[in-house]
């Protein structure tokens, strides 16, 4: 690949009936995306995308874009002669409908998009939102994008990392009760995460990754009087960590290491739990955190957000999570061709 | 009580070997604190506060205030008779030092403030922070201020509200393990704590309160498939509060409602732990955030920091978080007093 290549990154929909295809219009109108020397391969359907289209603002222009199928031909994907799909017909009045024919499709187009990535025909892939019941109507059986994509990728290892400015955290555990996710920490599963926490890191361009690792209890346990999962797991795990050369410390106290990572631009936190993780996250970066699925061997982001059906066909829908999810495809995908970062030209 | 008789709000030094001197001393040479139409009646060490009033601005001006042997007449008070404390000689290499007898002496001036409280001789308490080790190695037995204000008031149903201009929040549960605090929900102490919140934002002014409960677990369990506790446990707590007349909603999913409730001044959220509750308030308010116990006769409020050890004696401590629990004591004191918001005059 040389530098005067043109990157191509895909991008489903997600579910039809959700936000999704509005906010990837308005993305693709947006002037820092169409400044990208970048092609987009649109994994959807076209006649949403005539509604979508509309949402942009007025006489919009759009960075180049194509669909899947005519860019990517039918035959060089698998999925494609596999799959035997109903047949998608959209009009305005279904904006905000649970329906398993749109989860079949929204489920359809990722997987097209990852075997894209795999055969290099894609450079990276953006996912917009599904939406979990229609999904599952479907057939579907995963609990979300990455895990489906791992299993796609035969990955077992993996993780999903929240990205922003102000914060980067990496969720240990996450879709699952709280009590079953302190039940089931393990010495190993931190270690993995912390080294999936550092990869990713050093994905992301930073030369010297420090993992910042959250305690489970009020003040990180207080030496055992608190609880003792520190001492009895994450202590261990940290220092197994550390032998292995990361830059790791902690258990930190929570409600204190938020703060104090916030603009630290070379560390990831690592929490525990999905709210411990997501609170302050959503807070500082509501509606600018972006999603990244870790440990896979192809790249993929998406915008922090569900399909919010309540005001999905309304145009109110922000597009700055996608936007920011464009940016880190593009900037991940340059940092792991070359192995390192580098200057880029024309691409940032 | 006339409208231009002066309130009085004794502060306690908390440990002399903190910080609290010291934001004391700027606190009380805060220009929005000498505005204050009240008089102060310090709890600590003449000695202790000569040191203390340097930190303060070069040639400050102070609040008016006086010490308790001075104002309050110690036969009015029973635990001076009681007591019989060690010597108190403190030195600037004393800064940072952990010593049973610097816990001793503060844990006697709470008790003598919240005496002077219940006399009435006082209208309200701010209270310095304590060094938990030191206060145990003197005997101590609570958790912390609340525990032991509340046992000297002999009440059972009480709590600790953290409060900020961008969020107010209390805590079901604090100092104790994440496992320990989901195995001891019950639908009876979330009930009372609903109710206290809603007392706690009475007494603030808010003549509409309206509390927000937090689930327990991720998205708020998404109809028990992430634990069941927000079907078992909190949503017929919810319904009881409902049908006592409290405006209560929830339980919203942990991730947003912190988002959804900032700068919403008439909300109290209710956290299930001490972290769902504490990292999303330690972000929004580091250092202007304030402790109050709510449920209990008397007025007491604090800074939401420690002794802070490593910077104590140095004149780098930030008074703001002082500031607001003494701007907090007031406040409460006029609505509790008042049984109503009204307009003051000088007061504000």
């Amino acid at each position: 690949m040389s530098i005067t290549r043109k990157l191509k990154i895909g991008i489903t929909f997600g579910d039809v009936s959700g936000i999704g295809p509005e906010v990837i219009a308005k993305a693709l109108s947006d002037s820092s995306i169409r400044k990208l020397s970048v092609h987009f391969v649109l994994f959807g359907d076209t006649k949403v995308w005539e509604l979508a289209r509309r949402f942009a603002p007025k006489n919009a222009h759009f960075a180049p874009h194509i669909f899947a199928p005519s860019y990517i031909k039918p035959q060089a994907l698998a999925s494609l002669k596999k799959e035997s799909l109903p047949s998608l017909d959209f009009h305005k009045k279904d904006f905000g409908k649970i329906s398993p024919v749109f989860g079949a499709w929204a489920i359809h187009w990722i997987r097209e998009a990852v075997e894209a990535c795999q055969s290099k025909l894609l450079d990276a892939m953006v996912t917009g939102p599904i939406h979990k019941e229609a999904c599952h109507r479907s057939g579907f059986r995963f609990k979300g994008h990455t895990d489906f994509i791992a299993h796609l990728c035969a990955v077992k290892n993996y993780g999903m990392m929240f990205y922003s400015q102000p914060l980067r955290v990496l969720l240990l555990t996450h879709h699952q009760s709280l009590k079953s996710a302190i039940a089931g920490l393990k010495i190993e599963t931190v270690l993995e995460s912390i080294l999936l926490g550092f990869e990713a890191m050093k994905q992301l361009g930073v030369r010297r990754p420090k993992i910042a690792v959250c305690g489970v209890n009020p003040h990180a346990g207080e030496a055992g009087a608190f609880g003792n999962e520190e001492i009895k797991i994450l202590s261990p795990a940290i220092q197994k960590a550390k032998e292995r050369g990361v830059t790791v410390s902690g258990p930190f106290s929570p409600d204190t290491v938020f703060h104090s990572c916030r603009n630290q631009e070379d560390t990831i936190i690592l929490a525990m739990t999905h709210d411990q993780g997501l609170i302050p996250f959503k807070l500082l970066a509501f509606d600018t955190g972006v999603n990244m699925s870790i440990g896979l061997p192809i790249i993929r982001t998406s915008p922090d957000h569900g399909t919010a059906f309540d005001i999905a066909g309304k145009g109110k829908a922000n597009p700055a999570s996608m936007i920011e999810a464009i940016h880190l495809a593009v900037r991940l995908r340059v940092n792991v061709g070359r192995g390192k970062k580098r200057e880029l030209g024309k691409l940032f």
